[in-house]
């Protein structure tokens, strides 16, 4: 680690919330965690690529910032873990650690947005690391996020838990992370000083639903969940693979976000709202962690020759098809 | 995750060694990992990063992917923990996953080296990300490492712990990688064909101690360690600061390897061996977990006004200044 890396390091370890979990932090060779007796380790990660999940001249370096924590988090919400401690890893062109017309660099906006939502969840930052990108004036900004939770051993919330009969249910409204995107591209500048987080900015701002997460493990309610940032189908069909199930879903009940379409609810993805099942027989309520709870569908019983999932609306069924973010 | 990334994905779980400490890996939101009773989780992550740790044009891709994981489980040694599992995200040109000329893609070439040292320590791959390099023609390949490893509470090896007095080691030799580096950029050619592990090729190949970490913290030999993969001189200093003391070391006792100066020795970083103290009292075997062991210093009180690290060569004691990698 060079000096110009390492007083920077510095700075963001004076800002970093204690936690009495985190026994080593930022400065060691490697974080030590401590967890609770009986707790099993929950890991995920996550790129957050420039001109791939996010576009400098489009999205608020604060958002960024956000985002990349909430990802992370959403993965540890769809396990029903707690988050302990979050790592990152961010290479960035030199010039967005330098202040820029008086005002702070992109490095440093992107750190409030992070540390913002890293002390709202009580998660502190434990380790990382930084590098300059490489490529010259095309260098872009990446971003891998790695999120360390814990669950009582034997506790976490599958994909593949999901029963034939269970009933699907998904948290929050679906599809207003693809509509905000699109007014995002059509003008920018309307976007530019949404520097704070606010459920107004689904795409912007994505609220992982780690309390909801919880509460399915301590009542015991679900058998299987993912989160659905890839898109309720593309999530959907992961679901069904890794339970070896079908699916069926009801379009008139799929809470689609006021601003989106059908299509944005389906296959827009961004949306970090969770996808459970839950036997027929359990009494889900209409709310779990301060989030709206709504039942979508059921997992059928796998039988060759059949789609994998199918959608009824207006009284049709169709077959339903993956239509969400696909790299290479 | 789109299809062609969920096919590679599934291509490398197939390849994944199973381990009993992983109770959910590569498939889910969230890997599951299960410690043992009155262990501590240990984290760390490194990015290695095209034309800043590695040339395409220099290094075979099985080198990338081993050094990659080497620089995690070096970290990883240096707490004297054990490793339990590594978390991958790759970022890279869409190119680079294609077969070329009937030959594996680079990154099944990468996965080879990065699988065969797993596969050498125990470690099972539990997840990560994958993604393709934004910047067109210009893309470059990211990887980011994280290694999950374990230590019995309180007994991580830190960079705070010596104190003065305490007698300075180092692991292994010291600038071999750097005299290697130095060989590699002059002939690339001469190196495309090493595609399998050797401790012939420090730079290309480092071997992480772990076995040294463990013995270290099993033994109690040690107050502090850290690994000088930045170089002794730079991370000398950062021992010298965590522990709030000066340090001396003796250049007729450096172990410099006999392709190397004392420059390289000092200043030439990538060496993955360990750094550590302990008491004068303190018996120090010559080899400890095969590899072997030097004394090259002491740890001396703070003063006011005296240089942080002093260097005694042919009689004469100077300063000793870092010059390691610096990025920005």
């Amino acid at each position: 680690m060079g000096e110009r890396e390492r007083a920077l390091l510095l700075g963001i370890r004076s800002r970093v919330r204690r936690s009495s979990a985190v026994r080593v932090g930022i400065g060691d060779d490697a974080a030590v965690l401590a967890l609770r007796p009986g707790e099993q380790v929950v890991v995920t990660t996550d790129f957050s690529l420039e001109d791939v999940h996010f576009r400098r001249a489009w999205h608020p370096p604060e958002a960024v910032g956000h985002k990349c924590l909430a990802r992370g988090l959403s993965d540890i919400a769809a396990m029903g873990a707690r988050p302990v401690a979050a790592f990152l890893s961010l290479a960035v062109p030199a010039q967005l650690t330098r202040p820029r017309a008086g005002k702070q660099s992109w490095v440093d906006r992107f750190y409030n947005g992070l540390l913002a939502l890293a002390d709202h969840f009580h998660v502190p930052l434990a380790g990382g690391d930084l590098a300059q990108s490489p490529g010259g004036a095309e260098a872009v900004a990446v971003v891998d996020i790695m999120v360390v939770g814990a669950i009582a051993a034997g506790k976490a919330l599958l994909r593949s838990g999901a029963r034939a009969g269970d009933l699907l249910y998904v948290t929050g409204s679906l599809g207003g992370a693809a509509a905000e995107l699109r007014a995002l591209g059509k003008t920018p500048a309307r976007f530019k000083h949404v520097t704070t987080a606010s459920t107004e900015h689904p795409h912007l701002y994505p609220k992982p639903r780690l309390a909801t997460g919880r509460a399915l493990v301590a009542r015991q309610l679900a058998t299987a969940a993912i989160d659905i940032s890839d898109g309720l189908s593309v999530d959907l069909q992961h679901l069904c693979e890794e339970s070896g199930l079908r699916a069926q879903i009801d379009a008139a009940q799929l809470p689609v976000h006021p601003n989106a379409t059908l299509q944005d609810a389906l296959h827009g993805g961004d949306d970090y709202e969770l996808l459970f099942t839950a036997p027929a027989s359990a009494r889900i309520p209409r709310s779990l962690g301060g989030v709206p709870v709504h039942c979508i569908g059921r997992m059928l019983r796998h039988r060759a020759g059949q789609p994998q999932m199918v959608m009824v609306e207006d009284g049709h069924r169709g077959q339903l098809e993956t239509a969400g973010w696909q790299h290479f």
